[in-house]
């Protein structure tokens, strides 16, 4: 931390004020918001936004899939900046802070030095990634992913949604197809301030979470075949029931996750009985299985630990069971300079704070893997997000937004007091 | 059984083509029987049915629910006729012996008897009751549950299918609307020959299965209510997970069965978890359960247990859970005397038998609450029934028909060989 800036605080007040400000555009009769992205709330966001970082003195560029960069100069400008942001769309029905904090926290973070009259030795920049959430169009976090060369720019652009609109289409019906290549605009480090989504910070009652890795994540199909039977003339030693099997599945998901903890967590979210009838012992189930871990070898553990299991269950309850990866994103690792970095800020500042891994992916896990990056988190209540009930508090939005802004500070170096 | 008589045996190729005969009404591609009550298929094996049973001398009577009594005389016509027969309707994608067997099997008896000179002391009728299944109109077994007074024939005639046609309209539509009050055609008692619908006789090398109760059974609704979270942010302890609640119960439902067995069955046969997605913790599901024994008190006692470990899981778990019986059917006792007479017949024919007991609901459960009712049960291929795959053997078949027949010598009488 630099330390003459050591009291610098962000204005609390004026970054709730954009906070409830932004989340007219979508705002929801429960309190929520519904900002699908590049629909027409979106628009208005981002319209906010440029509209915003322009004010702040940033200039607004926009890439072929619609992410906002808004830079601010630094002393040196031929350092790729530091970047800084989130992203503007939420979920169908989801809260004010998801996404939002850390943007409208990146343009605070500007403000705030305007207001100290500091220019930084290293540029930055405010991004706005599109589609984060990824409830319009699949995959979610795509222009951070395809930023970091995970699909390209025309795979992306053709993906349709549920109304069969391209990418490409509704970014020209909103106004942000850039010009500038994906990719092209290069950030030397990318910070990510974001709310918890879990409830960590608020059970251990800390304000700041250091994020210092991603959790991998491994997704199956899975099947699970017996004989379906009629409920009142098959004894209990004759059924083959393929629901009773699918129980002793779901505890050994849960005993596992909890044998490999505390940090793997497995979870099943889907599940459905093919045919089903009050009457009928099910024949025949399908489901889903997500399984995390921030540690690669643990992830590999939980697959060969459930695949013996499952054999078992399956031999004895002579009911078929398969299971099927579909998906495999290995577990992200922090920068540990930029980390330390956090830490530092968050303990300068005298805020409570822990090491966390993030569980769910957010765009600077798909940015780790091109550049040095890290997070902060800060708790919400009741760990709820994805859901109109999100809330957090003024306090831990301003906490989050002051280590991030002494993060920015440490790293990009202050040139000069203007 | 009558001595002299002893030797007499229905005609097994006769009866294994009559079932055939009747099984194109509504054949299926793939071998099974698609007759849902009351539609065209259902007044074409109706016609051939009527057209039978009076070339069989028979005289045919129709009720108000389109219910089919054909009259055999006997000596004393003073006496109420001994009923055997079963139901001509099947289920969506059926099998030909479902029902089918016990009426034509019923018929079989007749004509053997008319091949035999035989008159009985007490007269016979040859019974097809409407809408067993229950498939197309709701509840399944209307017609004997009104005969039995368990529904008002007002009630019934004003039930509708999914298209909104009513069991009144659909009666006119194919000429089965009789005059005959519900219930005012009495029987002194019912046999009725039926395919077994489950393993046990398969399995224990068993022809024939006598048939001395039937289980009652409580219907429940269920719902579990915990907390929906993210599936990456929510670490194991933190979780109020409906699902591996859930898992427990259903382990629960099997164990109870099994400790009350061998006697008791439980079923789960449906379970939606509400909102799900691969990636959120369930926090909400529903589930159906039904539970069976032959012994009212161990259904009770089911009850009581479920109750009690439902209480635990739920607290432990930190989930809600709510149970609901939404109907209760009481255990079937089956006439003494009758029973021993179907037992009596299968130990003279030297068949392998043994006691055994309805899973299923039948028509002769619910009038054996109003008159002396027993059942013989033959054994299908593998358990199986309500299926295309349903099937049973031509010499089981036949067995069957000849205990019936034996039978209804034994309780009929016979008067004159004429």
């Amino acid at each position: 931390m630099t330390k003459s800036f050591s009291n610098l605080q962000i204005d609390s007040e004026r970054l709730w004020g954009t906070i409830h400000e932004t989340a007219r555009f979508g705002a929801t009769p429960k309190g929520g918001v519904r900002r699908l992205t590049l629909g027409e709330e979106d628009k208005q966001a981002r319209d906010w936004f440029r509209a915003a970082c322009e004010a702040a003195g940033c200039e607004v560029h926009v890439d072929a899939l619609g992410t906002m960069f808004a830079l601010r100069p630094g002393r040196d400008m031929t350092k790729p900046p530091l970047g800084i942001g989130s992203h503007l769309d939420t979920q169908p029905t989801g809260g004010k802070y998801d996404g939002v904090l850390g943007t409208l926290a990146a343009l605070e973070v500007v403000r705030t030095l305007n207001a100290a009259g500091i220019e930084t030795e290293i540029p930055l920049c405010v991004v706005n990634w599109t589609n984060e959430e990824g409830s319009r169009f699949a995959p979610a976090m795509m222009a951070s992913g395809t930023y970091a060369g995970d699909f390209t720019t025309e795979d992306i652009l053709a993906r349709k949604d549920a109304d069969g609109v391209t990418v490409a289409e509704a970014l020209e019906a909103i106004g942000y197809r850039g010009s500038e290549a994906v990719g092209a605009r290069r950030l030397g480090a990318f910070i990510e301030l974001h709310i918890e989504q879990g409830p960590i910070l608020e059970a251990e009652g800390k304000t700041i979470g250091v994020v210092h890795n991603g959790q991998g994540i491994i997704w199956y199909d899975g099947r699970l075949t017996g004989f379906a039977s009629h409920a009142g003339t098959t004894p209990m030693p004759l059924r083959r029931d393929a629901l009773a099997t699918f129980a002793e599945v779901v505890l050994a998901v849960e005993r596992i996750a909890r044998e490999l903890g505390p940090e793997a967590v497995g979870t099943i979210g889907e599940a459905t009985i093919e045919n089903a009838s009050r009457n009928v012992v099910p024949g025949d189930l399908t489901f889903t299985l997500d399984v995390r871990s921030a540690n690669a070898a643990t992830l590999d553990k939980f697959d060969i630990m459930l695949r013996k299991v499952f054999e078992e269950i399956a031999a004895r309850r002579k009911v078929a069971v398969e299971l099927n990866q579909v998906w495999r994103k290995e577990p992200t690792q922090f920068d540990a300079k930029l980390v330390d970095a956090v830490e530092a800020a968050a303990k300068e500042l005298g805020y409570g704070y822990r090491r966390i891994t993030s569980g769910a992916g957010h765009d600077a896990c798909n940015l780790a893997t091109v550049m040095p990056a890290a997070m902060i988190f800060v708790p919400c209540k009741d760990g709820v997000s994805h859901n109109e009930l999100e809330d957090a508090t003024q306090a831990d939005c301003a906490a989050g937004a002051n280590v991030l802004l002494h993060t920015v500070l440490a790293l990009a170096g202050v040139a000069n007091k203007r």
